[in-house]
């Protein structure tokens, strides 16, 4: 490899570390990553990229499972209160936190993309001796906040990679683009993002994630596979409320509608093109023991081992959604709150990259293709990119992990910050210098 | 009682009771009644009443369930074999056999009417010695068809009143109109009748109905009560067939549409203003096991101690139908094929009634009032003449009976033939002359 | 009417309307009756009684919606710092709130028996001036609890009642006993009493409530009409938890069990005897989006016109829960934490304290029979009562209220409290007096 | 290959064809095979065979979807006076129409197995000059039955088989055992003969099938792929019938408890180990419109890509059915009228077959792999053989068709015949005489 970048990217792991754990004490859920997107921001103008975020990155309508008004009013207050930059975070009004940095070399050659995300899970941390982050004073700040997917590690790599690639700039060609999403978590980010354009232009488009199946820092899998598509639907039936000892039949029952739904939505039809789910995950109807209940609450989500067959299941929902509601008198609201798509890695890519993860040192274990773990809104980046002609791939940068991703015990083997820095940043060089544009 | 009425009700005995037998060996199903209403419609001329039948007498668009053209044919032509009037039958065409006759005095005074049921019930009827009928030779000859409900009996009551009325003519005053209808069992023929406005000007109205709950010849109930609104709805749900293994998807699964109808019909809320009932009581659907079901029917019927009662049941079951309907992507097809209101008869004519009742010889128990038996579609013809300021009420006949209405081994005593002549007779007599009109 | 009996009620009138805001003040829900108990307890010591209370008085497997022993501890220690007595509520443990007294005139004569009800509605109590509670400050002090229903006032009136049969004590005969009673709204509390045996011996048994549909002071109703017989479940159901999109095979869905039983427990056969009603008021299932449902719990109530009408429909609860836990292969517990008996008042008893209520001065309007206003656990004695030969009725006493029954804003005309003890002592009086015991 | 077996088989052409013909014109319907099987042990006996048949290769207790009794003596008698031996007939009474016959040649060797089915379809064959059958004078003489998927074929090729064997008896080794087993379609028939222990000693097995996706007589597939498992239930729910307007609450509903299963049979969770089936394909409930349905029957079917995903949905399916009844106190019989599993053929046997056709003249084109178009209960002998420590394949011989399998058109391109016996006469020589035993 590049010698140059793997000295950058030696020279940073203090720093990566550094980065990793103040973005691990403030983590912020999906929508309110103020702080994080503000640091973010900061970090790339003192590097001397170009900026683009809130509203220029981030398509209002295409939003999905914002938080209410006041969670995000909340979350702002906390941000700045730990330090997020007013005049930034006020650019980031309604939960637009989306950042896309540019790197443009003047020079021909393709454009290449890499997207990160930033958002923390609605997890309590763990507060005892055994879990590192709390032995070692790093652990989440942010009651029922907690990066325990890792994204922590996501957003230091891709500020790494930043680093590296202004480092080597004049050694590089094209175009680099560099995306950090919000809300990833519930997969309800990406598209907002896709819809604003910011990968239209995007020839080669990787996105990372670190752990998974993949348990030692140094395995790499170039083609992550089994992007399962999905929809998450919260929906609402809002019937009449009445006595239901008096006056029952004044009563229009919303909790009978979504219980008919619940049991006619898992009877949906089994496909003979693949794998699909579905759950009502959770119900929450009626307001007291002798009334006709007037309101009722599902969490849903369909899954599809394809696009084509998680649209099966959803469109089926909808019509089921609907009958029932017609059935009892009650209205129905549905909100798409999350979704995802199928998708393939571009084989080709995944092959170049896993060419080039043999040259790094510190990769031990390459695989061109792997499990990506279930569903991912990167999808949609990768889909928009193939779509235009452009090539997509998924990257797994193995490591260490204390306790399952979403645990409230979760942590990494912060070895895997420089090692992915490295592999990034040798990537970049490589497909900048050596592929054409595609389109 | 008046002394001549008391001579011919007495003399018609041996008619009346040929009469009834001879329509007792010939029974005509609902719609079916070509022969009966043929014989009807000559006798009534031939007493001089003007004769109204067919299109005259019979709404189309308010029939109920009538049966398919073949089965009609089949019926007709049989008629035809066993003695119906070919040019009286050609006028019923498609099933319209109901009659209207009226008997105009000339002098003022109030419209009387009189309702009378013609059809048979779908009842295979015994054939061993012990019952009766089978034994002295006037058994059913049409097989599946039978007179188990005494309808063979108000046809002969019917026709002897008209023969009476006529050998008092010069005594009574305003107009009476006799009122043959078809297809009262099922709830079916009311409805087309009042709707073509057979009883629109008729001032005072009476029903019967011979045995119910009264079960000895000379008991009166001069106002039938507790009649339940009903209505029957035959359902068709129509999806897509498809290979359950191959390819199940493809399919509409009109059976999950029609079981979710079937349990949220029952569900329907109670009401707090009285009885209501509901009942799938037949459900048929699929083709086969390896098939997903394209095909779905129900016979369902509501019933309400009033009108309001079951038109609430009836207006929840169509939205759950159409909600089955659309939840399974499915067509649903919704017929009435029967219909009956609820309602109380005027307490004033049946106290009037009752008056009478006691001065007619062999009239051993009167009551102003006892139970109807449930849902008559005679309701209509009250609902229709109260709503227009009549009165109206509904006479029960007591009489003993061999069995249960219904049942294949059913007879009547038929000493309540020329007592119901001799007591209807009376009454025309006594209300043409004393009660004004009322509108 | 007595004239000592009058004298010394309208004496009692401030002391009353003291008594009763104080209890306004401290209101406690049903089984957490601490205060109030302890303050009956020693009132009705300190006037002779002989006093049974707790365990006594209450059978512990009776005792129905019990809170939980956090809740039970959190009440207790409120109650003793507003001035409970430690050593009572010491043998209240676990909530036996209930309280019986007894007033032997060593006379022959029957046993009276009055009722009572002491519990506070979970109503947080409205605070703005025109709410005259708290204008005039006696408004609840606890917060979520209100007396809203006017238990306040009947536990006053009893002990008014006590002090004045005390004052006449020497002309009465027989036995009198005061049941004070916890736990009646949700219908908890009545049958530990009755199971525990304290109306066995009683000849004579009254119940009261002020208000319900007579809005005025002087108003008496003498027969309470109309118990509805009800039955209060909460069911759970505990199944297998599973990730939904990677091994859903492996859960068992409690939501599903749940869906199933609210569409079949809706779907109960109506009843040809009387009315009945059945309702999931509440369904709440599910952890998360994304996971198999291991949880669901019901709130149900069943009722019926009678004791075997509701019976039938509770009956067929059960075999439905438990055939939708068998059918998703769960667990289920269904705990019934709350019931009332259907039943009727003895009618003479009623028409005997009609004669009496003319009498009494204040009385202006009286009724034999009235509504009761729907569910009440007071049928429970009644029903005891009644079955071992004795009389039962339930006295209705008109007042004045500023908002419906359990309503924020809820508040009586005082008036309606030495008007209730001048009725009930003469009730006392000339049933002692007059009449025999009943076994 | 061995030229004396292609001579002889050759050599049989016109006389299949002709047997091949008989067949067709007589076709009988599962466990109804009395002619067939009277035939086919008559041709084996005369062979010099050592021929079993009757209760001695069938085990009653595992007999599924037999006919009534009514139906067995019907097709009994038909097959007697279309020419089937009565002492033949005599000892399949109760449709035992299983016959297996054993060629041993005294010398060591293994036990080879060849399976056939011999039942026909419930399909009336086309009547058209275009149907080849037809207008040759051979179409199907029994009404309602048709050879409509080619087990005339296969029960032609297995007497073909028989000869030949006995022609070549001197240079085979070990013990050839000739299956022909009766109810293949709704397989139901192969676990009968496999629970008698037909194949325990069985080293190496075949099962044939003409046509499926092979479409023209040269293919052969020597590894059919994909069986499926499945489970065929018949299931009745029976209640009590009570009067859906008098007396309702006296019933107990089979066409809710039905309704109720069916909605959750099909809600059955999917599986992540592969794809599962479920189908309710027929519900039929009810007997009038004003009943409470006493009784509901429901034809079902699950299935599953391997004989454990099949067990899930059929465990499954009885908690449901079960469940269903408890909540409706209705009683419920589930029937397995039919059964096949999944499983893979052994691939080694496979490819030593493919080996051998492509040594015989006339074999055009072969597969060593190939799909096995679904469920066929040939995967009973399969596991059995497999399970003792043997080997067993699924052989397909490609035809042309006139139509799909199960159409009322369908015929075969009867080349297939020689050809069948000469590959399998090849398959049995070369087995026999290279193969050890395998136990």
């Amino acid at each position: 490899m590049h010698p140059k970048i793997a000295n950058l990217a030696d020279g940073l792991k203090e720093t990566l570390v550094a980065l990793r754990r103040d973005l691990h004490c403030y983590p912020e859920p999906g929508w309110t990553e103020f702080r994080t997107a503000s640091l973010v921001v900061k970090k790339l103008k003192e590097l001397g990229y170009e900026v683009h975020y809130g509203s220029e990155v981030i398509k209002e309508e295409a939003m999905m499972g914002v938080p209410t008004p006041e969670e995000l009013a909340r979350r702002q207050k906390q941000a700045l209160e730990q330090g997020a930059d007013p005049e930034i975070v006020a650019r980031m009004e309604g939960g637009k936190t989306g950042v896309m940095a540019i790197l443009d070399t003047g020079r021909p050659g393709p454009t290449l993309g890499f997207r990160f995300d930033m958002d923390a899970n609605d997890v309590e941390e763990a507060r005892d001796p055994d879990h590192r982050p709390f032995a070692q004073g790093f652990a989440s700040k942010n009651p029922g906040a907690m990066h325990a997917c890792g994204h922590d590690a996501h957003t230091a790599i891709g500020l790494g990679l930043a680093e590296v690639l202004v480092g080597i700039k004049d050694e590089l060609k094209g175009r680099i683009k560099l995306v950090f999403q919000p809300a990833e978590e519930g997969v309800r980010g990406a598209r907002a993002m896709v819809e604003a354009g910011v990968v239209d232009d995007v020839d080669y488009m990787l996105g990372i994630h670190v752990g998974i199946s993949n348990r030692r820092v140094g395995q790499v899998v170039c083609g992550g596979q089994g992007f399962l598509a999905t929809t998450k639907l919260d929906v609402t039936f809002t019937g009449v409320p009445a006595h239901a000892g008096g006056e029952p039949e004044a009563g229009h029952n919303a909790l009978l509608a979504a219980a008919t739904a619940a049991l006619n939505l898992h009877a949906i039809s089994r496909h003979s093109g693949g794998a699909t789910r579905i759950n009502v995950g959770t119900l929450v109807a009626g307001s007291g023991r002798n009334v006709i209940p007037s309101r009722a609450e599902m969490k849903i989500e369909t899954r599809g081992a394809t696009t084509e067959l998680n649209d099966f299941v959803r469109e089926r929902a909808y019509k089921i959604l609907q009958g029932a509601a017609l059935m009892h008198e009650v209205e129905v609201e549905i909100k798409e709150t999350g979704a995802a798509l199928g998708g393939e890695v571009s084989a080709s890519l995944a092959q170049k990259l896993a060419d080039i993860a043999k040259t790094v040192p510190g990769v031990t274990e390459v695989a061109e293709f792997g499990p990506a773990g279930g569903s991912e809104d990167y999808s949609y980046f990768m889909a928009r990119v193939q779509e235009l002609g452009g090539q997509a791939t998924y990257v797994i940068l193995g490591t260490e992990i204390a306790a399952g991703h979403h645990n409230a015990r979760f942590d990494i083997n912060e070895d895997v910050l420089p090692l992915g820095v490295k592999f990034l940043g040798e990537v970049a060089y490589r497909l900048s210098t050596t592929l054409p544009p595609t389109r």
